[in-house]
């Protein structure tokens, strides 16, 4: 069986787990603190990050080519639509919201709410956060901008650029880094993917010490 | 004709260009500077960033998308290996050429040495060029790990993460952070790349206002 190693704030690692519940691929949830024991972690993956998936003869990192294996392996599901251009296009917005959704909005959230709650037990940067939120602003625009053109954000079905988005989203929310009013095409989308039984999983784990507020996991937020 | 909008030092327009190249893509290359007149490019696209390529209907951004879109669109010269382990970890090296060398090599290396030099006139930090220097000798360590296990970096096949790689390490050579002595597999492996026509016409680009070392284009060095 693959194993996941991962951790419940990893928005990298939910990426994976949303999309392979949506193939239907179990796996067993390994819990990794990467703040902690890095050796370990450094083992399976040089660039000590989760989510690393080995199932015992293979190891697989980085999220987006966790994803590509099993788009390519498992037909259930599939991520990367039909066309060359679309499957261009649901890479390229994965891309955006791995790189520009982290690192202005989820990797700031994670390093005051998280890590300096949990880790160093340091007060969050207020500042760090405003910026963050204004930050998420920008990205709920562009979301919303995409949802103007498309039913789902790359193209007319549900793929791999909805699943990091929501991957990250879910993680700011749970941090209460998103201020959903006057957002309504974005949380029409988000609810339709807290619908699903795939995501709905992930949104019953809990970070130890770190609460989510009250709306994080309903459907109507 | 496909238009890439590109500039002569930034590796991942020199992926894409490497990439093309190997499959027999002809490209018209159009000069872009980021740093100056950023709205054309974030017209194309919103991250602002080198490469655009683009055919008039088709506008494709992020290189490994475009990678992605040309080893599924032309057969020539495939990127991904054959089976799904091995495309996995092409992807996951590329990955970690694009991010980690990337940002401990290359980028400080274009900020101390070409931004500093040609756009703000200010002199090179000493420190951060030593810095990069002692990553992109920990990162030769690394290839030269993976060498020693394959012909080539992620596998028995020529592939994406050589082309990311190659890039890379050929504008951090060009900004003369690259130590080669102590590093002969790294070295043959480079020079089996710098004898690739498709890589030696990147090699004669220049950067202006930005020289690079003797050594840079030449296959003994």
């Amino acid at each position: 069986m693959w194993r996941l190693h991962q951790f419940p704030l990893c928005p990298f690692s939910r990426a994976v787990r949303f999309a392979l519940a949506e193939k239907g691929v179990v796996v067993e949830l390994v819990p990794v603190t990467p703040w902690g024991g890095r050796d370990a972690l450094v083992a399976m993956n040089p660039a000590g990050q989760t989510p690393v998936l080995e199932n015992g003869t293979l190891t697989l990192c980085d999220s987006m080519a966790i994803l590509e294996y099993f788009d390519e392996t498992v037909e259930r599901a599939p991520l990367l639509g039909a066309g060359a251009a679309e499957r261009a296009e649901g890479r390229r917005l994965a891309a955006w919201f791995a790189q520009r959704f982290y690192g202005e909005v989820t990797a700031p959230l994670l390093r005051e709410r998280m890590y300096k709650r949990v880790v160093t037990r340091e007060p969050p940067d207020g500042n760090a956060i405003r910026l963050a939120g204004r930050a998420a602003e920008v990205q709920l625009q562009y979301l919303e901008y995409l949802l103007d053109h498309n039913r789902w954000l790359a193209g007319p079905t549900f793929g791999v650029a909805d699943v990091v988005a929501a991957a990250q989203i879910s993680v700011a929310d749970y941090l209460m880094g998103i201020e959903w009013g006057g957002h309504e095409a974005a949380r029409t989308w988000y609810s339709a993917l807290k619908s699903r039984p795939s995501f709905r999983s992930l949104l019953s784990d809990r970070m130890e010490g770190v609460r989510p507020p009250p709306h994080y996991d309903q459907l109507d937020f």
